[in-house]
Parts: C-alpha cells; sequence; structure tokens
C-alpha cells in the first residue's frame, strides 16, 4: 500500500531528517491557524501532548516514538546504563503526560525495547535504529489505515453522501485515518463523495479538525450541528455512515466519542448502513459486552463556557458531560479493520479476525 | 385556572400600571445578566424584537400589544383620524420588526381592531380599552399555557424523568410555557421531576434559556449536549420527552426546532413516549402534512462563529443550518393542546378539536 499518495495538505507529525527536527502541526490552534511547531526537550513535549497540539490515540504514540529518539539523541554520555537510565527516566515523563492513553505507553515501551537490542552497538547506528523503529511505528500505522480505507471504499460508491461524527482522520492518526480514510482514499482515485461532518459537542472535534482536513484535501465537505443529523438523512442525502471507535467489545459493541450511538439509531431508523473503522488494537476481545465499558465523565464546563465568550449556562446549571457512549452491537452494519469486514454476528467475526 | 402561582422568578413582559411603564426581561443577555428594560418608543420596542431582547412567538405577541398601548398614549392629538393613522403606522413599523412572527401581526390587528371600535369615546376609556385588550391577549396566552399544563402533567408522575428540547417556557410564552408547563405546574404541586435540557445548537435556547428558567423555578436541570440525549435515555432516565412546536399539520407532522425529529426518533428506540404540547392555533389544518412546511434556512455564521471567542471552522467550510425539522406523526405518542390530548389517528383527533 506504499504508493498511495496523500491528499492531505499539512503532516500532523514530521521527521525533518536534514535538519534533525521534530515538528508537529498545533491541532490546539486549528482551525484559525496553521502553525508548525518543534520539539526539542522533554519538557515541549510534555507540554504539547498535554495541550491537546498533538492528539489522537494512533498520533500520539507516533510522536512519541519520534520524541523518543530526539531525546535519545539529546543524551551526552559514552556510559550505556548512564543512557539508558535516562532515556527510560524520559519514557516516564512522557507517559504520564497522558496516563490513559494506550499507544502513549506502547510506543514508549517499542522504543525502549528497541534501546536495549542495540545497547553494545556503537553511537550511530543505535540511534539509527532507534530513528528507524519510529519511522516503522508510523509506517504501520500508515499501512493500517490505507488497509482500513480500501476495505472502506469497497461499502460505498462514487456520489454517495456519507455522515461521519467526531475526528477519526489523518490528525488523529497517520495519512488517511480511519473512518474519513475511504472518503480520502476515494477522492485521491477522483470519486466524488458528499461529506456531512457533526460537528460533535462539546469539543467541537467535527467543526475544528474533520471539516478542516476534508476542506483541505478537497473533498465536498458540509458542517452541520449534531442535532441535524436527523434531518439530513431523511432528505435523502446519507447513503453511509463512518465512525471510528475508542474500543470494541467482543460481542461488537462500540464505544466512540459521544452521540455516535445516536447517529447509529437514526441510521436504523432511515435504513442507512452504518460502518465501524478501527485497527484490530482496538478490539477488545476480553471485553464481553458495552455495560463492562467505562464511561469517562468530563469536566462540566466543556459545555457550560468552554470556547465561549460568555457563559452560556447559569453557573449553577448541573451538566452530565459523558465522552463516550456505547454503540450496540446490532445497530452496526460491519466494522472495518485493517484485517477485514466484519459482519454480524460479532463474536464469530470478530474472534475470527484473531484465529491466526 | 386564574389560582394558579407562577414559580417563574422572572417575568419576561411586565406593564407597571402605578409607574405608567412596560418592561421586558432583555433575554439576549441571558443567562450572564437577568436585567430589565423599559420600552419608551416605537424605535427601541423595534430594536428589542429584531435584536431578541423579547423571543418567542407568543411573547411577542403579548409584547407587541402592550407596545401598542404605550404607543396610542403617546399620541398628543384630539383628532381621532390622525391617532388612527399615526397608531397605524406604529403598528406597520413593529410589523416589519420580524414579518414571519405570526403572533406579532396578530396582535398588533387586534390592538386596531379594539382602537376602532372605541373611536368615538373620550379618550380615557378609549386608552383603557386598549389597556384591558393587552391585558387580554396576556392573560388569554397565560390561560392556555395553563390549560396545556394540566393537561400535560396528566401523562407524567412524580419522579419521573423528562427530557425537553429548545425552549418552549415562560420566557417564549407566558407564565408556564407549553412544553414547560407540565413541569413548572408540577414543581408548584410539590412533584419532584428530573428535567434533562438539551442545549439546543446552534442558538443554545437549551442552555441560555431552559436550563436558566427551569433551575431558577427550582426545578432539577441537567444540561446536556443534544448528541448525549441517547446515553441519557439509555441510562434509564427518561420516562418522557416533552417539546414545543412551530407548526402540526392535519396529519401530525410537527415542525419543531432542529433535532426534535432526532429525539422523537431516540425515544422510539428506547421505548419512551413522546409529547407534542402547543396551543391549538398552531395547528394548521390547511396544510396537509409535513411534506408541505417550508423549512427555513439560517446563515452558516450561526454554527461557524457565533457565541465564540474564535472560529471554529474554516471559513470556506459549507454548513447546512436548517432552523426547523418535521418529526413524523407516527413518533408523536400525543399532541398536547388547550383543548385536550389527542391521539393518534391524528387526521381524526385533530380535526375533533376544531368541530365546535
Amino acid at each position: 500500500m506504499a504508493d498511495l499518495k496523500a491528499v492531505v495538505a499539512v503532516e500532523n507529525i514530521r521527521y525533518d531528517r536534514k535538519a534533525e527536527a521534530l515538528y508537529i502541526l498545533d491541532q490546539s490552534l486549528l482551525p484559525g491557524e496553521e502553525k508548525e511547531i518543534r520539539l526539542r526537550t522533554v519538557e515541549e513535549m510534555v507540554e504539547a501532548i498535554r495541550a491537546l497540539r498533538v492528539r489522537g490515540a494512533p498520533a500520539i504514540g507516533i510522536c512519541a516514538a519520534y520524541c523518543m529518539y530526539v531525546l535519545a539523541k539529546s543524551i551526552r554520555t559514552e556510559d550505556r546504563q548512564v543512557f539508558l537510565r535516562e532515556l527510560s527516566r524520559y519514557g516516564q515523563i512522557l507517559s504520564d503526560a497522558r496516563p490513559t492513553a494506550v499507544n502513549l505507553s506502547w510506543a514508549i515501551r517499542e522504543m525502549m525495547r528497541t534501546a536495549l537490542e542495540h545497547l553494545n552497538d556503537p553511537r550511530g547506528p543505535m540511534l539509527d535504529a532507534l530513528y528507524e523503529r519510529a519511522v516503522a511505528i508510523h509506517k504501520d500505522d500508515m499501512d493500517k489505515c490505507a488497509a482500513i480505507s480500501e476495505y472502506g471504499l469497497s461499502l460505498v460508491k462514487d456520489g454517495d453522501g456519507i455522515l461521519t461524527h467526531c475526528n477519526a482522520g489523518p490528525l488523529a492518526t497517520s495519512q488517511y485515518g480511519t473512518a474519513l480514510g475511504p472518503i480520502l482514499l476515494g477522492t485521491e482515485r477522483g470519486m466524488t463523495f458528499h461529506v456531512f461532518s457533526d460537528e460533535t459537542r462539546p469539543l467541537l472535534q467535527g467543526a475544528r479538525l474533520t471539516s478542516y482536513e476534508l476542506q483541505r484535501a478537497g473533498v465536498d465537505v458540509t458542517l452541520i450541528c449534531d442535532n441535524m443529523a436527523s434531518i439530513v438523512m431523511k432528505n435523502g442525502w446519507v447513503q453511509a455512515c463512518f465512525v471510528g471507535c475508542d474500543r470494541v467489545a467482543a460481542n461488537g459493541d462500540t464505544a466512540n466519542k459521544i452521540g455516535t450511538s445516536g447517529v447509529a439509531i437514526l441510521a436504523k431508523h432511515y435504513g442507512i448502513p452504518f460502518y465501524v473503522l478501527g485497527p484490530t488494537s482496538t478490539i477488545d476481545m476480553d471485553c464481553p459486552d458495552g455495560a463492562h465499558i467505562p464511561i469517562e465523565e468530563r469536566d462540566p464546563n466543556e459545555i457550560k463556557t468552554m470556547w465561549y465568550e460568555k457563559p452560556m449556562a447559569l453557573a449553577e446549571v448541573k451538566c452530565y458531560n459523558p465522552a463516550f457512549d456505547v454503540t450496540d452491537h446490532d445497530l452496526i452494519t460491519a466494522i472495518i479493520t485493517e484485517r477485514g469486514i466484519c459482519r454480524p454476528p460479532y463474536t464469530k467475526s470478530l474472534k475470527a479476525l484473531f484465529r491466526d
């Protein structure tokens, strides 16, 4: 899949080997400002992760891998035990920046493993091995996104209207993304889709990020408020829904950004297929069903004040602000992974993914 | 129903007869600031209507009636033909402030009719007649809201969770409101409801107004984003949905604030009754079904920039911003009017309302 050329104008993470510099697109400034920032020190890296300048679980993992390479280069010692101790300390600091991000700690462990494997190599080759591991982590995500995109693309046809919720595109992953992958891949091949992007309250990832990256990629995208999905479907403008996923249980129940289950219920009502797209690493075969997925509740001020010039509700008004919801498996037409398309019953089809 | 005592702390429209002054609560400042403003001149009145300082079709009508009285008092002439011409000119200026607001032009016509009927009375009694007509229009709306509230209250029980969308409360009408009427009336009688208020993007009437007036009235209200209605219903927290209506077709199809149809579909999915509340004046027996109700599209900047400190989407991103949607009659459990509760088939039950 390496011959695929990205249609996305702006890269979220970029290592410039000539300048020996790691750059990220500061996502916290989007869509108002497109600004790359350079990450040099562990303090800058932690701040970038904490302030959501880099976000999306796969993107955080990729960024952390390059960060570990940059930090390894900065360690000035010939004593390899001191080097390893120092790198491990940096890894811990990075991991602590967002403790719940699985990909972050995974990528750091991978980089530590590589450092250990090459501990007796000369400094140059050891650093090269670290760089190559970071690139491999980056490329592996690209390949998975590309495979998901190919499978997803087989489910729609030229001219289709596609509704998406939240942001599961290149900014959150690499190159194609998951839910936006089929759209970007099809666009690259000359197909036309009419995409409806839910703004996705309260943090507006659809307005700030999804409509931004689709517009930049030349896709016909229309931004709507979350509560407009029903009328858009009723108007006959939507032939498929594509969403990402945060965790898929063994029976197919899927946790994703708050509001996803509502979109699935509307899609079922209007007879529109509803597709979940994500890598197999998101499938948790140890979790029997959605009832076992804990739902994070976030700060009420995300609803009441954030992004706004003036308070949007009385200070004393209670808010309920779940970050995710669970979409029941019987509302999901198919789950698309890099290993293929799973159809109901998911208890069988998901298990088959992990057979080999 | 005149013995009902409002639980609402703040009146939206108030004529102080001692001070001979008309006051409105400036709704455009809510919930950050609770400020009454006095309306003296036709210019101040037009500005207040245009800038949504007074809003909600019934409230605008009530306000316009008092405005006509205030303006009539200001006309300094003994020549009744000159008086009538001047009052009519004021009426036209007020009507033009929001040309699509049916209640506005209706209230002004009513006041002009009253002026004509009393044209040969002395100045004092003629002005008294105008004042009494304005009070009657106000009281008629209160009575209708109170009757709707009584009927609506018969559909829920103490302790119920109730989800509402947009704002159909006292601020938009008088005293009890329509969709919020049963909640306020029940609260007044010592009942407890747990209300979930959709924030209602893009103009956030639920966040700014509904949660404000329920909180002020001592109701247990929780503000949610529109896309959280599904999880709240799934959690088992909602026993009924109450919404207002902008226009009900002869077959029961109901136009209301954008997002209402989505709430109705979710309610059906979760087996929760979905009730529409509104006066019979909202029922349009000449309109056969929802397909014949035109849907107003509004400024995309309501989605992209309004209320926000910084742009929430790229300036060039397209938006679709319908102000209303149509909820199909087969999703509606009952339509509650001041004349009683209509159940399906609505073609029969709505017609019966107008039989006498």
